[in-house]
């Protein structure tokens, strides 16, 4: 699908209703809905072929579709609370996060979605953070946006907080964790309004969704994916900024770290990220004097895509199905194995993941490594 | 002098006093030690040589030679503090220090001399540091020096006192910046004592030597020179643990710093040598780990050496002596360029070199460089 993901194309109001079913249906993640946009040619024709492929697959019963009706519900709760839902096709997408491995279909974006454009560095951290964390957040925030860049971060208590308060002024965009009325944490409503002035508030997530714990590295791929590099400002042990850290190199973008005392707890994630490689900063300019040379440049996948424009293969047999099945536990191997062992064709080996993956019994790990749930 | 140099061969008595005498001659510092050595093959030939040497460099009146009693009664000193003091030739002269480009000739021992066959790593900072500082210099010291190291510091207030502390019982040594009699400050008399249980305390001044502002720089290359690495783990803004960190990477050492909040003055100085590539320190296997593949090495030298093994050569005449001299003057030149210039043999160049600096007229600014005074 070139033409669809070549970020030239608006989408037709039809369209996006078809694009927010395919996302909605069950079963249906990114990398899926990047499958099988690639095999059927459109939104459309991918929904006529879920209940089929599911079956397949070997699902007990095929996986909910999301009905017009519920996709045209969302897109008008969405209209009503000022947001709007830009297709990963669509010239308002922002540009890295378009290149990262599993980007969302459609982006549900509050406030000025010209904050969008701006170059972007996330600034995150520990909810609990010390006081001198939380003025370096918002005295890095303030510089970095004072500098030409959008300061990205999750809205959560602590760093991020201080992160969003640092660059009002310059812009700033809050990744949600839930839908766009789901405001977490609840005190942070005043805060999020005053990013939306000059910022804006994204989310990939459907209106009133419940927040769960999953959901939160799920949003950290979006905080890394939308900047060109992440400073981490305080972080314990064992935390999720050192999940967003880990998510940001697999996506390819820097990661800079702010050190502390090795008796300090909230900097053990850091000094650690330090120790890894990440770059030292004290100072905006630390970050700013790298990212700037980068800012202009075309971003580059870190992580391998599995997903590849080859030509719409034929359906595989029940053979192929069966060896390329029985090819696969709970243990991740990778696709190029599959296609390898099972002696079928890359097209055919997709396929057969995909109807997997449809009826709910595929996990995909990224860097093409997949295994049966 | 290769003879000479090889640590293989102890001093005789008479080559001992004889040596003393040179070192503690005016102008004569380590590399004017060597380079005489190297023209006149022993300390006494150049005893003599030095009265001519220094008319011939143009001195107003020759610098005053150290006699023979002034170093009878410096050993006699030495021996009744219990002090030894150690040629650059002998086998218990410290490796590492013997590879740097300007070695003190004689090195004033005092406590067990074993403890300097322990490979060492410098554990250096403020002197107005914090009590997390302190903590962190102790555990250090301990850790490293549990791990089979010598600590080496240099008995100031604050870090380095905690460096020692830490290390008594593995074994520290204290490098004096004034005589071996001089403690400063004077209520770590007490420290030294502890620290001479296991460890030492070295020095090149002579005894009763008055401490000048000087004398700290010039002790800090033997801290650097005496270790394979060095840790910072407090140090402002511009402090003398940078110029030590300075020495150290002219020397080729390691450099390791501890990290600390950017809020905090006191981690300034550390934090920038992470940013200029210091190795981040927050425990002692992060020191370990890297030094102890180098432990059994043989150290290579960071700097150029200017001092090189050839045949004693004839004297300069006039003209030469005239043509090297005016094309010197305040602006550091190199070696290598006068002997270009001015068409000599790198013998004569040497040997008009030392003439000026025997007249105290010549400075020697390491990496080859010279300048007039």
């Amino acid at each position: 699908m070139a033409v669809r993901l070549d970020r030239s194309s608006g989408l037709t109001d039809q369209e996006r209703i078809d694009w927010l079913r395919l996302i909605r249906s069950e079963h249906v993640g990114p990398r899926t809905f990047r499958a099988l946009l690639d095999r059927f040619g459109s939104a459309a024709a991918a929904l006529d072929a879920l209940p089929d492929l599911a079956r397949r697959g070997g699902a007990a019963r095929p996986g909910r579709i999301c009905s017009r009706a519920e996709a045209e519900r969302e897109l008008e709760g969405a209209r009503a609370l000022g947001a709007r839902l830009i297709g990963l096709s669509e010239p308002d997408y922002p540009p890295a996060l378009a290149a990262i491995a599993d980007p969302p279909p459609l982006l549900a974006v509050r406030g000025n979605v010209s904050a969008l454009r701006l170059p972007q560095i996330a600034v995150i951290g520990s909810r609990n953070a010390s006081a001198a964390g939380l003025k370096i957040a918002q005295t890095l925030a303030h510089d970095i946006g004072a500098a030409g860049f959008g300061i990205v971060s999750g809205l959560a208590r602590g760093i991020d907080a201080a992160a969003h308060r640092g660059s009002l002024a310059s812009g700033t965009v809050a990744v949600l964790a839930g839908g766009q009325d789901v405001i977490y944490p609840p005190e942070h409503a005043g805060l999020l309004d005053d990013i939306l002035q000059q910022g804006a508030a994204v989310s990939e997530m459907p209106l009133g969704w419940e927040l769960r714990a999953a959901d939160f590295p799920r949003r950290n791929r979006l905080i890394s994916g939308l900047a060109l590099a992440i400073v981490v400002v305080e972080a314990a042990k064992r935390s999720g900024s050192l999940i967003t850290a880990r998510l940001a190199l697999d996506q390819g973008r820097e990661v800079f770290a702010v050190p502390g005392s090795p008796l300090d707890p909230r900097a053990e994630g850091t000094n650690a990220l330090l120790k890894q490689g990440a770059t030292l900063v004290t100072e905006a300019s630390d970050v700013v004097s790298v990212v700037t040379p980068i800012a202009g440049l075309p971003l580059q996948l870190g992580e391998q895509d599995d997903r590849q424009s080859a030509p719409p293969a034929g359906d595989p047999d029940a053979d192929q199905r069966a060896a390329i099945t029985g090819l696969l536990g709970p243990a991740p191997v990778s696709i190029d194995d599959l296609v390898r062992l099972s002696k079928a064709s890359p097209a055919i080996v997709r396929m057969v993941l995909l109807e997997l993956d449809l009826a709910g019994r595929l996990e995909r790990h990224g860097n093409g490594l997949v295994s049966l749930i």
